[in-house]
C-alpha cells in the first residue's frame, strides 16, 4: 500500500475513519448504519420536538459532527473531504429522525452549491413522502464586497446557528453577523477573504503585525461600502468567534483573540461573550477566522445553554475586555526575624571574605570560560563574574550583614537577581537552604549543617549527583571535609582548609568524569579532557573563604 | 518593524500577548500585576483551602493558563517562548495565594531543569517566608526505554493532574500512566519520542498509515522492556488522552483517537474515558501525542467533575469503545400512494418518448463534451450518456409507469442514482418537484404546472436564474411557451412543438450570454463563444419528446 504524508490509515477512507474515531470517543454519539451520518445516542428525545440537522464535506472537523448532542444538532450528514454528502445519506438521516418521532426537521445548510442542491433534493424528496422538512441556508461571508450570484458562503458563523436554533423552529435565513476568513501563507505574505476549502481570496498582501492584521479584517467586515459587511455601531453587543482554521499555532490565536478585543473595544463595542478555539476547519490550513454576531439578551441565554456537544468551547458567562483589573501584586513579605545571636564573624571579616571571593571570581573569569568552552557555552567565567560584581555592587551600598542567615539570604538574593543561568539558580537554591539551615543554630558545626542543607536542595531541584561532572563535586567533596566541625574541639580553620583541599581535588578529579547532566552530558566523554569550570569555580570560593578567614584585618588585599 | 511570518504583534511581546489575549476572553481569569501570571479571578475561593500552581514555557497553549479555574488550577506562571518562568514571578503568584489564605499551596511541575530549578527556587524562598508549599514534579514520558539521570519527561498527561489533584492534597510524584509523542515530518518519515520544545525523538522511520502508527506508539509505551512502560493488562481501566501538538489536522486527530481505542480495545482494555483535542501543544508541531492513564472510580469521579477551565473538554461520562451499536438504517418510507388516474400516454407510448431522449442524448455525446471543453470540465455529454443509458437500462427490467406523477418520480430516482454530477441532482430537483406537481393534478395544463413547480425547485436550491448561461435559460424559455396549455382548446402537440422552438433559440442565445452560476461563470465571458451545452441538451431532450410523441406507435425508430 502507498503510504500518505498525512497520519490517515488509508486516503479513501480517511472520512469515515474520522467519523468512526470522533463516535468511538463519545458516548453520546452514533453513527446511521450504512451511512456517513452522525446522530444523537439519545434519538428518542427528539420526539414531539424540532431536529436539527447539518452537514457538508469532511476536512472542517469539529464541523459538524463535534456538534451533535443535547441543546445543540440532533445529526448531521458528512461528504468525502471538501464534497457535499450524497442525497442518499442526507435521506437516511432525515427518515431516522423523522421515524425517531420528530415534529419537524430543520436542515441547516452551508451556501454552497453543491450542499444547496444535494441537501434541497433530500428535502424534496422527504416532503414527497410526507416529512416536514425545512432549510435554512448560512451565508456568513463578509469577505466579498459585491458578491456574486451565488451570495455569501456559509463558513464558521454556521455553529452559532447551531447552538442558537435550540427549541424552537426558527425561520430565517442567514444571522445577525458577518464572518471573515483571514490565511497566512508560508513566506511574508498573507491572504484575507478565503473559502474554507482553499477558494481564492479576496486581497493578498504582505504579512502585517497581528495587530493590523486584525484590524484589516475587522475594517473590511464593517465597511458599509461591502455590501457583505456588517453594521456596527458604538454601543453594539457582539459575541465574537476567533476560530483556528487548523494549523495555527494556539499561542498565535490567543494573540489575534486579544487583539480583536482590543480592536472592537476601542470602537466602542460590547463584545459580551467571546470564543476562541478550533470550531470549523480546512485541513491544517494555518489561519484564523473572525465571526461577529450582533446579540441580545435572548440570544445570549441561548448561546449559554448547557450542550452536550463535544466541540462547544466552555464559555463563562461574562464579557470579554481588554481592560480586566489585575489582581494586585501581592505584598513582599517581610523577612522572618532573623536570628542575630549566631557565632559569625565581625562585618569587617564578612567584607574581607567577600572581596576576596569576589576577586579570585573576577581573576578566574578567562579561564573558566575556557573551561566551559570545550562542553558548554564558554560563559561559565563570564557568569561568576557577573555575580562578583554585583556582589561588590551590593556592599558599596551597604555593609553586608554579620548574622550568618541574613548573610546567605541576602547573598541568595544577589546571585538570584544579578548572576543568571542555571548557575545562579543553583547557588541560590544552595544559600537559601544553607541560610535557612543556619537560622537559630549555633557553633561551627552549624556550617557542616548548611552545607548538607545547601547540597541537599540543588540535588532535589538539580537532579545531578556526586559523579556527575558538576559544581557539586568539590560541593560534595568539601562538605564531607566539614563534618568534622561536629567533632568537639576541632579547629574550625583547620577543618576548611581540609574542606578546600578535599574541594580541589575533587574538581581536578572531574576531569576524568563523563558528564551526568548539565549541557556538557550531551557531550562525548572523549571530549572532555578538562576539568568542570563549575566544580573549578566552587573549589576556588572555598579557597578564598578560608584566605579571607586567615587574613590578619589589618592588612589590604 | 520587521514583520514576522507568524501572526504575532510583535516577537518580544508574543508570550504576553497571547496571555492577555486569554484573559480578555475569558472573564474567570486575571493577570497579576507586573508578572506573567494568571490567577482565578474568584481567589478568594481559595481561603483554608489547597491552591494548585502549575507553569512553565510558552507555545504550550493552551496550557498552562486554560486550565486555570474552579476545579483546576489556581494560577499558573508562564515564561517566554519554551524558556522556564522566572523565579520572581513564580514567587509572586506563590505570594497571591498565600496572601488570599490559601491553607497550602502545590506546584505541579512538569520535569524539565529549567523548570525544577525555578520552581524549586521560588519554593525555597516563600517556605522561608512561612508558606506551605510542596511541590510535584510531573514525569510521563514513556519514550525513553533506558531514562537518562534527568528521568522522565513531563508531556501531556500533566493536565491530568491538573484536573485530579482536586481538593484533598496529594503527595505523589508522577501519576499512573504515561504519554508519548509522535511527530509527523513534512516528507514521507515520522518521528517518533518527540519533546515538546522539539528535543530529537527516540525512533525516525517511514511514515506509517495512521492505525500502524498507534499501534507502534501504544507497543512502545507498554512494552515491558521499557523502563518507562506502563503496565497494562487485559481488564485494565485507562482514561485516553489523543492530544493534537499543535498543527495536525482534526480529521487525522479523529482517525488517530479510533485507531487508538480499536488497538487498546483488541488487547482487552477498557477506556473508560477519552479525550481527543488540543491540550498541550509545542507552537504548530504537526503530530500527536497518546497518554494513558490507569483508573480506579475514583479517578474516574475526579476526571468527570465540573471546571470552570476553558481548556478542558466536554466529555460525556461514558467509555470509548468502536462497538458501539449503529443506529438502524431507517425504513425507506412507502411512495405515497399515486395517483394513477391522471391522463397520461399509454406505457408502449412512455416508452417511445424515453427511447428517443436516450437515443438523441447518446447521439450527441462528443458534442455536448465539445461544448463544455470551453466552460466546463467536458463531461456533458458523458453525464447526459450516462443518464441516457440508465433509463435504458431501467427500462429493460421493467416497463416504465404510465401514471406522469410516477414516471416523473421514478426517473428522478434514475438520474440521481446514475447521472452524477451537479446536473444529476438539479434533473433530479426539477423531476421530482414536477412530479409531486403532477400528484392528482389532472389535464394537460398539469403539464405547464409541471414544468413550472420543476424550474421553481432547481432556481431555489441552484442559485441560477434565466439569463445566466445554464440549462434554465431553454428550460424557461420552454415553460413559457408551455403556459398555453392553460389555454382553454389548446393543442398539446403544438404547444409543445413552440416550446422546442423556444428552447432551442433560448439555447443558441447562451452563446451572448456571460456566465452567472456553475463551473463557467470562473471563465471569462470573451472564452465563451459555443452555447451553453446544459441548455442545449435541455432543448434536445424537450425536442426528443416531441419527436416520440408524435411518431406512430407502430413504426419502429
Amino acid at each position: 500500500m502507498e503510504v500518505p504524508k498525512k497520519l490517515v490509515t488509508t486516503v479513501s477512507g480517511c472520512a469515515d475513519d474520522a467519523l468512526a474515531g470522533l463516535v468511538a470517543c463519545n458516548s453520546g454519539l452514533r453513527l446511521l448504519q450504512g451511512h456517513r451520518v452522525v446522530l444523537r445516542h439519545d434519538l428518542q428525545a427528539i420526539r414531539g420536538r424540532v431536529a436539527l440537522l447539518s452537514g457538508g464535506g469532511s476536512g472542517h472537523e469539529p464541523a459538524h459532527a463535534g456538534y451533535v448532542g443535547k441543546g445543540m444538532l440532533t445529526g448531521v450528514v458528512a461528504g468525502a473531504m471538501f464534497a457535499s454528502p450524497s442525497v442518499g445519506s442526507i435521506l437516511a438521516a432525515i427518515r431516522a429522525v423523522a421515524q425517531a418521532g420528530a415534529a419537524g426537521i430543520l436542515l441547516i445548510v452551508m451556501n454552497y452549491t453543491g450542499d444547496r442542491l444535494n441537501f434541497g433534493m433530500a428535502l424534496e424528496r422527504a416532503q414527497a413522502e410526507g416529512a416536514d422538512v425545512r432549510m435554512v441556508v448560512v451565508g456568513d461571508d463578509c469577505a466579498f464586497a459585491t458578491p456574486g450570484k451565488a451570495g455569501r458562503r456559509g463558513i464558521c458563523g454556521t455553529i452559532l446557528l447551531h447552538k442558537v436554533l435550540l427549541g424552537p423552529f426558527m425561520g430565517i435565513w442567514g444571522i445577525p453577523g458577518g464572518s471573515k476568513l483571514s490565511f497566512q501563507l508560508a513566506e511574508d505574505e498573507m491572504e484575507l477573504g478565503l473559502g474554507i476549502h482553499g477558494e481564492a481570496g479576496v486581497r493578498r498582501m504582505k504579512m502585517l503585525p497581528a495587530d493590523k492584521a486584525v484590524e484589516t479584517m475587522l475594517k473590511h467586515m464593517t465597511d458599509p461600502s461591502n455590501a457583505s459587511h456588517l453594521s456596527l455601531t458604538p454601543g453594539s453587543s457582539v459575541l465574537l468567534v476567533v476560530n483556528n482554521l487548523g494549523g495555527l499555532s494556539c499561542l498565535e490565536l490567543g494573540i489575534v483573540a486579544g487583539a480583536a478585543v482590543r480592536c472592537l473595544e476601542n470602537r466602542g463595542i460590547r463584545i459580551t461573550r467571546a470564543m476562541v478555539g478550533t470550531f470549523m476547519t480546512s485541513m491544517e490550513m494555518a489561519g484564523v477566522s473572525l465571526t461577529i454576531m450582533l446579540v441580545d439578551e435572548e440570544l445570549v441565554k441561548l448561546i449559554d445553554a448547557k450542550t452536550m456537544a463535544v466541540a462547544w468551547p466552555n464559555i463563562l458567562a461574562g464579557p470579554a475586555t481588554t481592560r480586566r483589573e489585575e489582581v494586585p501584586a501581592p505584598i513582599e513579605a517581610p523577612r522572618k526575624p532573623q536570628d542575630d545571636t549566631g557565632i559569625g564573624p565581625s562585618t569587617a571579616r564578612v567584607e574581607r571574605v567577600l572581596q576576596r571571593v569576589c576577586s579570585t571570581l573576577l581573576g578566574m573569569r578567562d579561564k573558566l570560560n575556557e573551561l566551559d568552552r570545550g562542553a558548554g557555552d564558554g560563559d561559565c567565567g563570564h557568569t561568576h563574574a557577573q555575580a562578583a560584581q554585583a556582589i561588590q555592587e551590593w556592599m558599596r551600598s551597604r555593609p553586608p550583614p554579620a548574622a550568618p542567615a541574613q548573610l546567605l539570604s541576602a547573598l541568595a538574593d544577589v546571585v538570584l537577581e544579578q548572576m543568571g543561568g542555571s548557575s545562579g539558580v543553583l547557588y541560590g537554591l544552595f544559600l537559601t537552604a544553607a541560610a535557612r539551615s543556619l537560622r537559630g543554630n549555633n557553633g561551627s558545626p552549624a556550617w557542616a549543617d548548611a552545607m548538607d542543607a545547601g547540597i541537599e536542595a540543588m540535588q532535589r531541584y538539580g537532579g545531578a549527583a556526586p559523579g556527575d561532572r558538576t559544581m557539586l563535586d568539590s560541593l560534595f567533596a568539601a562538605a564531607q571535609a566539614l563534618r568534622s566541625l561536629r567533632n568537639p574541639g576541632a579547629d574550625p580553620l583547620q577543618v576548611l582548609a581540609a574542606a578546600v583541599q578535599s574541594a580541589e581535588a575533587a574538581a581536578e578529579a572531574t576531569r576524568h568524569m563523563e558528564a551526568g547532566a548539565g549541557r556538557a552530558s550531551y557531550v562525548h566523554s572523549s571530549r572532555l579532557e578538562q576539568p568542570d569550570p563549575g566544580a573549578v569555580a566552587v573549589a576556588a570560593v572555598l579557597g578564598a573563604v578560608l584566605q579571607g578567614l586567615r587574613e590578619p584585618l589589618g592588612t589590604r588585599q
